[in-house]
C-alpha cells in the first residue's frame, strides 16, 4: 500500500515513473482517447477546506479513467462523531483512494497510518506534492531539459514552495527562493532537504532580483493563503517588494517562464503584464495538475502503474 | 466549439438535428439500452441557484451516456477568488462541457467568451433554451405535426416564454401569449424575434381566453420565479385572472394539452383539475428535459453529433 | 417494480437470493473484479439527514457496478417547493433507484406509493433494512451456520433492533434483546413480528446478562441516535447498566462476536476493550453494508437479479 503524503516518500525514479505515466496519459487525452485504466475504482475527496482546482482536477481525472469520486466536505462529519482511526478503517472498506485537503498535516498522517487504501495529500499547511509534481512536469515539457534548469520562487516559503524545493532537489533543478525576513524556510526543513538531496543547488536570498537571475522560470503565489486573511494587511506591506512585475522579470532571462499555482490576486503578487504575457504558462500548469494526478493515480492504483 | 446560450444561436436545421438525436436516444432508453456515447466525458454544473430538475436531468443524462458530472454550487467560490476569465480558462482544462444556472445571463455570456469547452445555458433570467427544446420535442411527440400547431402561454412573459417563442418561431408553430399589463415581452425582444423569424405567427394579448382559442397546448408557469418571492403578493393580484383552470380550458379545444415546466404551485397558476387531467403532459415533459438535453450533449460533444 | 422499505416486504427466499448475489459480488470484488452489472444506471440519494456510512457505501457500491449516483441533500428542496407525489413522479423520470434517509418513515412510504422506480429505505426512525441484511450476512460468514445462532441485542429497541429482529425471525436465528424499561419494542411491533414469524425464537428481558448467555454475537448501538441529542443525559443514566464491556461479555461464550452498526461512542455503550478485541467484527460488518447493498441493487435492478 503506497501513499503520497509528501515528496519525501517518493524517490527520483518514482517521480520519473509518474512523469512517464503522465506524459502517456496526457498525449492520449489530447487525441481524444480516455483509456479506462481504473474501471469502477472509487475515490473519496475528504476536504476540510474548499478547493476548486484540486477538487475538479481530481474528480475529472478519475472520471476520464473510468472511475468515479465522491466529495466529502466539511458536512461529512469527519472526526466529529468518531475517532479518526475508526472512521478511516470504515471508509477504506468502501473506496480505493482518499484525497485529503486538510488544515493540519498531522490529520493526513494519522489517516495514512490507519488506512488500508491509498492516501493522497491534496494540500496541507505543510506540503502540496501534487502541485509540485505538476509544476516540474510542466517545466520538463517547456524546457529542452531539466538538467540546467533553475526555478526561482518569489514570495512566502509556504507549503507549495516546500514541495517544489524537494521536487527540484530530487530532479536536479536549481531552486532559488527570495522571501522577506520572517517568511523563510524553517531550519528543520532545510536540514531535511539537505539530507535528502545533498547535491542540490539552492539559492536562498531576500533579494528577488538575485533569485530570478538566470532563472528558467519565475514562480509566485498569493501573499496570504486561505486561512491567513486576517494577516492580509501586514503581509501586503511585508511582501510589497516581492511583486512579480515587468521590472523584476527584466532581471530574468527574456525566455524565463512565469508560473503561479492560481488563483492569482492580480495587482498584488503578480501584475497583469506578467500574468498575461506570452511567457506565462499558468493555464497549462493548471491543466497539468489533472494530468499529473492521473499519473499519480495510475502509479498508486493502476495495474499498469506497477 | 459550439455553445447553447440562447436559441438565437441555433438554426432550424440544428434544432431538427437535436430532435433526431433525442428521439433515437429516448427510444433506445425505453428499451433499456444506454449507449455510452460520451465515455469518460465530464460535465461541470456551475449553479448559482438551486435547481433540482435541471441538475438531476443533466447529471442522470450524461451518466446514461457513460460520462460523469460534478456539481459546483454556490460554495465553489465561482467569481469570488479570481476573475471570471481566469476561472473559466482553468475549468476548461478539466471538463468537456459546463452547464450554467446563473442569476445573470451576462455571466453565461462572459464564460462562453473565454471558454475552450462547450457552455450550455441551464437557465438564466433571460433564457431557458433546454426547457424550450424539451417542450417543443414533447409537442412534436404528442401532435400529428407541428405544422398547424399553436402553443398558448398564459402568464408572465419570462425566460421560459422567451425561449419558447423563439423555438416556435423557428419550428413554424403559432405562439400565443396572454400576459397582464406590465408583464409582457419587451419591445427589443419582439424586434429580435421578428428579425429572426419573419414568417412567425404570433398572438399577443392580455386575454387568456383569446390566447387559448384553437390552442394545441396551453402552457403556464409560476407567477413568481425564484428570486421574486418578495413580489409574491403583488403578483398574486396581478395574475389573478390568468389562472389556468377548467373555465379557461373550456375556451381551448377539448384535445388541448396542458404543459408546465414545474414545480407548479397548485391552486395558484393552475388548478388540480387541470394539472391532474388526462390532457396534462407535465410529467412526460419533465422527462423530456433529460432526453432533449442528452440530444444537445450528443450534438455538442458527440462524435455522432457532428 | 419492487422496493425495499422494510424487511416485512421480503420473503426468506428473497433474503437468501440477496445473500447469494452479495456473496458472489463480494468474492469477485476481493479478487479485484468489478463486474459492470448496472451499466449507466443512476441512483439518487435523497437524504434528509447526514449519513456518511450509508451514503458512501451506496455511492461506492453502484460505482463498482458501472452505475452512478447523485446526492440530494437537505438543500435539494425536497418537499418544500412542491407536493411529494409531484416531486416523485418527476424524479422517477430520471433515475433508476432512490435511496432515502428520512426522519419520518411515512415519507418513504409516500414516495414509494407514487414511484415508478425502485425505492430503498436507507434508514428511517422505524427501520434500517439494509443494515440488518448486512448484519445477518456478516453473521452467516462468521458462523458455521445460522441455524443454531443467537443474536443478542443490548440497548434501545430502536430501528436497527426492529429490522434485525425481523431478519432473525425470517432466517431462523434466535433473537434476544435486553432493554431498560421504557425502551422496549412496542406491542404492535411484537404482534406483527409474531404473525410474520410464528416459529421465531425470541428472548425479551431487561437483564443484559440473560440476553448474552449462549449468544453467537452481542450487538449494541449508541444510546442516543441522531436527533435524540437532547435526551443524551437522561439516556446515559437509563442505559448505565447496559454497557457492553468485559464484565458483560464474560456472561457470553468466549467465541461470541461483537457487532455494532457504528459510529460507536467508545466508553459509553461499548468499551475499548470490547470494540478492539479480536472478537469484534465491526469493520467487516461496515464493509458488508456495501456488499449487501450491492446485492440488493442487483436483486432490484439487475438483469441477473430476477
Amino acid at each position: 500500500m503506497r501513499h503520497l503524503i509528501t515528496l519525501d516518500d517518493v524517490s527520483t525514479d518514482e517521480i520519473q515513473r509518474i512523469f512517464a505515466l503522465t506524459q502517456d496519459i496526457k498525449a492520449k487525452f489530447a487525441e481524444g482517447v480516455r483509456e479506462p485504466l481504473l474501471p469502477g475504482r472509487v475515490m473519496a475527496l475528504l476536504f476540510e477546506k474548499q478547493s476548486l482546482r484540486t477538487r475538479v482536477s481530481f474528480e475529472a481525472g478519475i472520471a476520464h479513467m473510468g472511475g468515479s469520486s465522491m466529495m466529502l466536505g466539511e458536512d461529512a462529519g469527519f472526526g466529529k462523531r468518531e475517532r479518526i482511526d475508526d472512521f478511516t478503517k470504515v471508509l477504506c472498506q468502501f473506496v480505493d483512494v482518499i484525497v485529503m485537503r486538510c488544515k493540519s498535516h498531522e490529520t493526513v498522517e494519522q489517516v495514512a497510518q490507519h488506512a488500508t487504501c491509498s492516501i493522497i495529500n491534496g494540500l496541507t499547511d505543510v506540503a502540496h506534492p501534487c502541485q509540485a509534481l505538476a509544476d516540474l512536469f510542466t517545466l520538463k515539457e517547456n524546457l529542452p531539459s531539466l538538467d540546467d534548469a533553475k526555478l526561482a520562487w518569489v514570495g512566502d516559503a509556504n507549503n507549495v514552495a516546500r514541495s517544489l524545493a524537494v521536487a527540484c532537489g530530487k530532479l536536479g533543478v536549481h531552486f532559488a527562493i527570495a522571501s522577506p525576513a520572517g517568511y523563510e524556510f524553517a531550519p528543520e526543513f532545510l536540514d531535511s532537504l539537505k539530507q535528502q538531496c545533498p547535491a542540490m543547488q539552492m539559492t536562498i536570498t531576500t533579494d528577488p532580483h538575485e533569485a530570478v537571475t538566470n532563472a528558467s522560470a519565475v514562480y509566485t503565489d498569493v501573499w496570504a493563503s486561505m486561512g491567513q486573511e486576517q494577516e492580509q494587511e501586514k503581509r501586503k506591506q511585508d511582501f510589497a517588494d516581492y511583486q512579480v512585475n515587468g521590472h523584476l522579470m527584466a532581471s530574468a532571462p527574456k525566455t524565463a517562464l512565469f508560473m503561479h499555482c492560481l488563483p492569482a490576486r492580480r495587482g498584488q503578487e503578480v501584475t497583469d503584464e506578467v500574468l498575461d504575457s506570452p511567457n506565462s504558462i499558468v493555464v497549462e500548469q493548471a491543466g497539468n495538475r489533472m494530468h499529473a494526478q492521473k499519473g499519480v493515480l495510475a502509479w498508486l492504483l493502476g495495474t499498469q502503474g506497477s
